[in-house]
């Protein structure tokens, strides 16, 4: 399984894929797409989803894990990175993937264990799961890297799940 | 000038368009687009802003006022509206129309002549102004049809400083 990690930002959207090969989880790419301040909102959105349904077309995942976003102090910069999740949402649906969200919190409990680690003990658990010699830079990278495991860690689960709820599945 | 005002929700988007002939404010479309709380975030989404960009194909404005949202009470709501925003941002760019954002107040003042009127009163205004027999139902509609009187009313002043701005414009 395949999956595409997207930390959803407007001035700076971090990706990172993983996927699991032979029952390791490998990092197979990442990066940012940054727009510019300068220029006019309706523009940087328009060309932010272009670019996000270019790397979903390229990457072709089996499924986009999103950060699931909420109201932060600053109001200004929540609202955009609203409008950049939903663009993140819109070009993961338009590919046909699974989309799925995750909530910061959720990612800490999948990835370190507990809902309180810190940015820095996700990122070193991101590094050490996915055997890379130090965390992953930038932040924004690791963070959407921390999306991915964190999707693909309870997909054993799910998979059990749906088996044991798909007709006749688990009755016999 | 042809204006089409977008008042951006997932579950009801507003849109009104309003066209200036002969010095004359005209109603000429106006509606809700609606998607299903049932059906998946994403997919909402995804059809929401197919539903805005045919739209924008259908009416081709010369431009689309969408209101400028910010973060209400309710956070749930409050993201899914920025996310709606934010689309309709994207469909009117990707048409290559001009685009602008009002605050809910900015239209007050544009439509009624102060900040604080309530909705009833825009709405009424905006019958008015538009010479149709009753406010406009529903009120997303009103709302919609506001934006785009705010936007119109304030074309002459913005002409007139353009005019002023450009090279040798106010020299002479």
């Amino acid at each position: 399984m395949f999956v595409l990690g997207i930390d959803p930002g407007l001035s700076r959207c971090g990706y990172g894929a993983v996927a699991r090969r032979d029952g390791r989880l490998l990092p197979v790419a990442g990066g940012i797409l940054a727009s510019d301040p300068a220029v006019p909102l309706p523009e940087r959105l328009r060309g932010l989803l272009e670019e996000l349904r270019r790397l979903v077309a390229e990457l072709r995942p089996d499924a986009v894990a999103v950060e699931r976003v909420f109201f932060q102090t600053n109001a200004r910069t929540a609202m955009a990175t609203g409008q950049a999740s939903g663009l993140a949402l819109v070009a993961a649906a338009a590919a046909g993937c699974e989309v799925v969200q995750y909530t910061a919190n959720e990612v800490k409990v999948a990835v370190v264990g507990y809902g309180s680690a810190t940015k820095e003990q996700v990122q070193k658990m991101v590094a050490s799961v996915l055997g890379m010699p130090a965390p992953p830079r930038p932040p924004d990278v690791a963070d959407a890297l921390a999306l991915a495991v964190c999707h693909l860690s309870s997909e054993p689960l799910r998979r059990a799940v749906a088996a044991v709820a798909a007709p006749g599945g688990g009755a016999s």
